[in-house]
């Protein structure tokens, strides 16, 4: 079976959580925490219209999919490579999203206008200015292919009224994250910070916002995913064994 | 002493800190910890010119005038009744701190534009509509002389490039906060959030703003006010002790 469904150079990864599975290149980008705290802060109801941003290799609307027994989702992937990893990886598992291998800027031609009950997005998290790079890598996590103004501004035109918007990004930009938002209607709801260790800065946030809402945020309790010691917390392992956050 | 500072209905506070005092009205508006959060969150140089607005009872002005040794401060304050008795606190207290009783909106007016280092401001936290009443508390506490998008305004001209902006305000509404400064070119820096116990949620955020900033926000570990028991968290005695967060 493997053999059948991996390219020279990829390998087949556990997702642990009932043998799903995600295909990925042996010396490419690979998705992280960051993805599985996104797939289980993104809430998603069966009928529900849903789009993943950015998908990469899909690890996040998998995992959002599966979890939350969507009928039909669609995942957006500019890179033709990793559109076609994430084909292939969701026929593994049997699910039934639909890649999009397209500039997500497009999103309103193949989809519609205020189409989309529910967006979660995992986006390049870092400033165009830091890499010279154009490799697959450097797309996945610099703002060189698209941007945090760019995704906000599509993704209004994308969601019905009413409609969520989940994001994780990195910490430090929170101000940028939630002024984006405010400029393009989608009002910021719920924010998670989350911290490496609570001794250490927060290095990630995870935002929900719903367009056209009046504003108002709930912040909740610090996420913390290690200990002192380095272990894993409580909370964490129940994130990986896939417990809604 | 205290007769001759006293009017009727009022009485004199101690700030718990080298006998500094403040003149408050018995059934009137009185500070709390959020003042103090506040005072201590603002850091001033000797020599900068400082500006605390909404002063009410001065008490951010007093305190944070006197922590920091500033040579010269200003408290702007709208309500005539609340700018006497911060008048005599000062006069009291012996600190070169100058009312400013007129509605802030005036501040570039009164003082220049680009004129100020640092301000500070615990303002009204709650919209307008959630109350009908107009007197000293209602004025205190509610968006009805002043609103969070004029503070943002008038603070951003009357700061000097690369001036700081300290405020304590309602968690709920730190979307709007973060919108409003970086309307303002206010850049949010730094972010506390402020719980009441680890256990609740958070009421209150303190956040430093720069004028003309660069953007990327430096959030802190939360802020944690009570143990479950209910008793004082070793932080906040430490802040009561008037030691700098």
């Amino acid at each position: 079976m493997n053999n059948e469904i991996l390219l020279e150079g990829e390998r087949l990864d556990d997702l642990e959580l009932d043998n799903l599975m995600i295909i990925q290149k042996q010396s490419g980008y690979k998705f992280s925490t960051d993805s599985v705290l996104l797939a289980n802060f993104t809430k998603v109801r069966q009928n529900d219209v849903y789009v993943d941003l950015c998908t990469g290799s899909g690890v996040v609307a998998i995992l959002a999919s599966y979890k939350n027994k969507v009928k039909k989702s669609y995942a957006v992937e500019i890179q033709p490579e990793m559109a076609d990893r994430a084909t292939r990886s969701i026929k593994y598992n049997n699910l039934n999203i639909e890649v999009i291998n397209d500039d997500l800027i497009n999103l309103t031609k193949v989809l519609g206008y205020e189409s989309v009950d529910v967006i979660s997005v995992n986006p390049p998290y870092n400033p165009v200015g830091l890499t010279s790079e154009k490799d697959e890598i450097a797309i996945a996590t610099h703002e060189i292919k698209t941007n945090l103004e760019t995704i906000c501004r599509v993704s209004s035109k994308t969601l019905k009224y009413g409609g969520k918007f989940y994001m994780v990004h990195r910490a430090d930009r929170l101000s940028d994250i939630i002024f984006e938002l405010k400029k393009s209607n989608l009002e910021p709801k719920v924010l998670r910070v989350v911290y490496p260790k609570a001794s250490k800065e927060p290095n990630l946030v995870l935002i929900e916002a719903k367009k056209g809402a009046k504003s108002g945020l709930k912040i909740l309790s610090p996420l913390v995913l290690c200990n002192e010691d380095g272990t894993e917390t409580q909370e964490l392992k129940e994130i990986y064994n896939r417990k809604n956050i």
